[in-house]
């Protein structure tokens, strides 16, 4: 994109996911109906309410005697309140015993109350029993303390009611989320299919990484990077393969990746021109093309994003550092809304750490600096090491623990200062 | 365990773990060999090092013209440093020309440097070249500042060098972690296999989560989370069945579990005298068998641990709130280490977000009490709203976005005291 006065220009990191997400209102991804097994980290794409209560019945919470909370009211120490016992529910089954006045049955935690009975007393409350085992020594227990109706017993429908809503479309399945499911009966549910982001790698300079090297070449490394940090944000991501920087080549393979895809990654394209290409392409095939060519960040100075046929397509700088940095500000953004996953700001949030930088770093005003940093313990301080590598070498974010951001009219950090820092 | 006066002792969170960790040199886990596809989160089971320089020849890292950087020497706007053009450097090939005093090639990001170029000088402070296209309108051009030797090149082993450390033994492998490996040509690696952790559920109460419910029946809530949480951390988790509160049956599982798991946790058993079951299966089938039995944490209190053949077997208490705390409390550490993880505070972290309580929330001293939480924006702040309801509830943990934990010798947090929450 150029100014009136021909000058490129660079749009600020805000600027170009408004223009992103002002030009695209994604299409939903296709729902699928999985099971159980596959329910972690998967996002619903409907409502869940439960066809059943959870629990069924009223259940002790604690090892001891279900009672008619009545017959215990006053109890105390030197005053119990004497209960004949009239057997031991069994877990598991429903309990053929009725709870008289006067009367109370052993219960372990979960055991059904047994008619007759609104409370439990713990074991650890009663005499005349052995306390680790429930074990009674005679035919009547002491009950020492009184006990509230409804204490110690989780009522039917207290967990789950029949028709509560469960879980929201749009939530991320957690460990606790598939374990409330199964305990309601549910064993398959519907999740959005994870969105396929095809990655085109270009450069007649880039051979596959299983490939011996001729003097020239250099294997692909960013698609690696990109295809896990896709799977990391819940997407699918295709390695569509390695092309020539020719316009028809290209142009080619991103029209035939947008048909099944939900965004579109050309990676590379170092070739004198390339850049203006990635451009032309995405206009050419289709409207708005190319919406902004440049960006105020370092490293990621060259991004390039544009949307066709409603389908975000991005064309990623070369060096490797930038290519992390621009999937973090540019790609995962648009790939979490399209995963169906509901906007929360404490879901899927990434680890951070509040540390002091270790040295001066100087940043230029209207640019977004990302620093990549190594962390080290001193004595109970965290200090941030700047890696102040070429964005071009891959080892910068090898060593590197995390990224610290400079913002746009930050002229820098000082040594000492408090930055918190994204961890990988 | 019993104290001298017979009574049961509990430990806290800090004595159970350093009572495993003593009793328990985990055995190596072995290691697998992997193809570069499946790197992602695997952890290195050896060093490695490059058998490669990455690049392996110098390389521009801007389009431009290839130099003799001396050529240029005192070049600036109003005195140029002219030079012919010999020619341009095809990518991915080595280049035929060279380059000889008072003349230049044109080069793209990426391309190989020529014989007799030592720099690159960026297209930007080149005169008589069309700045987006490289293309040139005469066969000169007209440097307008100096390079200095080694400017806009990476030189063949700047990223990596053949024989150096890459990544060490222990290490989580990140998305440009397998980048880097497959810039240097390396597409299998040794991994440790994932520990097998064995989830033995147990209580007559229990059937499968596809069960329809008879009276008194409650479906297996607990495995599923166990699953979750085990994948998560690392691990490969194995669900053994439901089996009955017996002592022949839970001891014979357990055994057998042992066989193959690095970990064996039995969840549930809530059937009277049941937990001491528990302790005296881990005490009868080896040494040196229960190590400790309750511990000082709410939820969670009647954890037990235990050694025999130096694997850990952990009893975990029936209520769904407990099992999320107990495993990350307890069973979390363990599993860590036996995955191979290095001891690194900056890897795997769990997200945390900082926020005000909401409410007074009472707690006991010599009790770690863990509080769930759900989070709440007001303006700009973020508040942490206390979910107190029973620990035997699934849906408080739903519910919950996170926790905060109450240390031991602490009474309570007050309403607006600012909180770390470890979120989900």
């Amino acid at each position: 994109m150029r100014d009136m006065l021909g000058r490129e220009e660079v749009v600020t990191v805000e600027k170009a996911l408004e223009l992103i997400f002002k030009n695209c209102s994604p299409a939903l991804i296709p729902e699928v109906k999985i099971k159980i097994e596959g329910f972690y980290q998967r996002i619903l794409s409907r409502d869940i309410c439960s066809p059943e209560d959870l629990p069924q019945f009223a259940r002790s919470t604690v090892d001891g005697f279900a009672v008619d909370s009545s017959d215990t009211f006053g109890a105390a120490e030197g005053l119990p309140s004497y209960l004949n016992i009239a057997g031991e529910i069994l877990m598991g089954e429903e309990p053929s015993l009725e709870i008289k006045k006067g009367t109370a049955a052993k219960i372990a935690t979960g055991g059904m109350l047994p008619k007759g009975a609104d409370a439990v007393v713990m074991i650890e409350h009663v005499q005349q029993a052995d306390k680790k085992s429930l074990r009674l020594e005679t035919e009547m227990i002491e009950v020492m303390k009184p006990a509230a109706p409804g204490e110690n017993v989780i009522q039917a429908g207290e967990d789950v009611r029949k028709g509560d809503l469960i879980l929201k479309k749009g939530h991320r399945l957690r460990p606790q989320d598939a374990a409330a499911l199964a305990g309601i009966g549910i064993t398959e549910i519907f999740v959005y299919e994870k969105p396929i982001v095809s990655i085109i790698s270009t450069g007649d300079e880039i051979v596959p990484a299983g490939s011996r090297l001729k003097p020239g070449q250099v294997r692909d490394i960013n698609s690696f990077n990109l295809a896990g940090l896709i799977a990391e944000a819940g997407g699918n991501p295709v390695k569509q393969g390695i092309f020539s920087d020719e316009y028809a080549v290209i142009r080619n393979i991103v029209e035939k990746s947008l048909e099944d895809s939900s965004i579109v990654l050309i990676s590379g394209g170092s070739s004198v021109g390339t850049k203006d290409m990635t451009a032309k392409i995405i206009n050419d095939i289709g409207k708005p093309g190319t919406l902004f060519h440049g960006v105020s960040i370092k490293p990621g100075k060259p991004m390039i994003g544009g949307i066709v046929n409603n389908k975000p397509i991005f064309g990623l700088p070369g060096h490797p550092a930038a290519i992390t940095v621009c999937f973090e500000q540019f790609i995962e953004p648009v790939l979490r809304k399209l995963t169906g996953l509901s906007e929360n700001k404490f879901r899927g949030r990434k680890p951070t750490v509040t540390a002091k930088m270790a040295k001066n770093v100087a940043s230029s005003s209207g640019r977004e600096d990302h620093i990549r940093v190594a962390l080290e313990e001193r004595g109970s301080e965290i200090w941030a090491n700047p890696i102040l590598g070429k964005s071009g070498l891959i080892t910068t974010l090898v060593k590197a623990d995390g990224i610290v951001v400079i913002p746009l009219r930050k002229l820098g950090i000082e040594q000492g200062e408090i930055v918190e820092v994204r961890l990988f």
